[in-house]
C-alpha cells in the first residue's frame, strides 16, 4: 500500500465503474485532490441525490424525480404512440432527434436467454398495462438492433397482436455518412430489404 | 433538458474530471443509478474523504493522512537519500519498483516558464530548508524526462551545489522491451550517451 488510505479507497471506487482501470482511477482520485472542496462536494451530493432521489415513472418506467415523468405529464405529446426502447439512455437518443412527439415505454433491459434475462425480467407487465388504454394506437419497437433488441422486438410484436395495435420497427440500414464500402453485409442487406422508392 | 435533474448534475460532475467527454459522462451517471445504495454513499464519502483529510507531509511534501507522513516517520529506510519527484503519483511509481529505500521531496510541479509557473511555485524552499541536515549525502533527480522535468532538474542541481552534495539524475535511454526502430532520436542520443560498460 503505497498510497494513504483515503486516495487508495477513492481510486479504488473510481475503478469499479465500467471503462476505468486502475491508471485512470488514480488520475481521476489525484484531480479531486486538486478539485476545489465545494465542487467535490456538489460531486459527493449529486452521487447520492441519484440514487435517492430518481426512481421508475409509474406510467413509462423511465426514471425520474416527479410522478409521472414529465413527458408523460405533458398534454402536448401524442399519447396515441408508444416508443418501446431498452434504456432511458435510449429515450435521450430518441428525444435528441425532436422528431417525435408520442410517448415512451422503457422496457430496462432485453430479453437474452444466454444472460438469463426473460420477458418476466423486463418491463413488460407494465407495458401490458397501458396497452389496454384505447388512446394507443401505434406501437414503435426501438429496441437496439442486435440479437438481444431483435429478439425483444420480436417477441413484443407477438404478444401485443391481441391489441390489434399497429405495431412498426425502427428501419435498419446505412447510417448516415456511412460509406457502402465500410458497411457490413447484415446492415447492406437490411438497407435492401428496407428500400424505398422515390418520388 | 431530456434528463431529470439529478443525474443531469451528476453527469456534469462527470464530465469535469478529465479525459471523460460528456457520452462517458452519461455512460458513468447510468451506471452508479444501477449501483448499490451503500456503495454509491461509499463513493461519494471516499471524494470528501480525499478533499478533507489529506494534506502534505510537512518534511516531504508528499500527501498523507498523518504527519509526517508514513515513508518519513519510517525509521528503516535511508535518511542519507532524497529522491526529488514532480508528483505524488511519480513517487508511488518509484516505491512500485521496491528499489529504493531512501526518503522522497514532491515539487507537485516543474518549472514552466510557458504556464509560468516559477521555482517559487513548487516546493523548492522546504527541499533547501531539509538539505541543512547533515545526514542528507545524495539527491536524486528523478523530475520527468520532458521540458520541464529537465529544466527543473538543472536548475536545482545548479541551486544545491553550494551544498557540497552528491547530485545524481536518473537515466535516459531505450524503455525495457523497447524496440530500437520505434525509439525517437532523442532517446536514442541519450542512451548512447549514457552507455555503460560490459563486464
Amino acid at each position: 500500500m503505497y498510497y494513504p488510505e483515503p486516495i487508495a479507497k477513492l481510486i479504488d471506487s473510481f475503478s469499479r465503474l465500467p471503462g476505468i482501470g486502475p491508471k485512470t482511477a488514480g488520475r481521476l482520485a489525484f484531480h479531486v485532490l486538486r478539485m476545489k472542496e465545494e465542487d467535490v462536494v456538489d460531486f459527493a451530493k449529486s452521487l447520492v441525490n441519484v440514487k435517492r432521489n430518481l426512481h421508475y415513472c409509474s406510467v413509462c418506467c423511465n426514471i425520474t424525480d416527479v410522478d409521472p415523468c414529465r413527458i408523460c405529464s405533458d398534454k402536448s405529446r401524442d399519447g396515441s404512440v408508444i416508443c418501446v426502447v431498452q434504456e432511458a439512455k435510449d429515450l435521450v437518443a430518441m428525444e435528441r432527434t425532436k422528431e417525435y412527439n408520442g410517448l415512451y415505454h422503457v422496457l430496462h433491459g432485453a430479453i437474452s436467454p444466454m444472460e438469463g434475462i426473460g420477458p418476466d425480467d423486463i418491463r413488460l407487465a407494465e407495458l401490458l398495462r397501458r396497452l389496454t388504454d384505447e388512446k394507443v394506437q401505434e406501437l414503435i419497437l426501438a429496441t437496439n438492433a442486435n440479437i438481444e433488441g431483435e429478439a425483444t422486438a420480436m417477441y413484443l410484436s407477438r404478444l401485443v397482436k391481441p391489441f390489434g395495435l399497429k405495431v412498426t420497427r425502427i428501419a435498419h440500414g446505412l447510417p448516415v455518412g456511412g460509406d457502402l464500402e465500410y458497411a457490413d453485409e447484415v446492415t447492406l442487406t437490411k438497407a435492401l430489404e428496407g428500400r424505398r422508392e422515390l418520388n
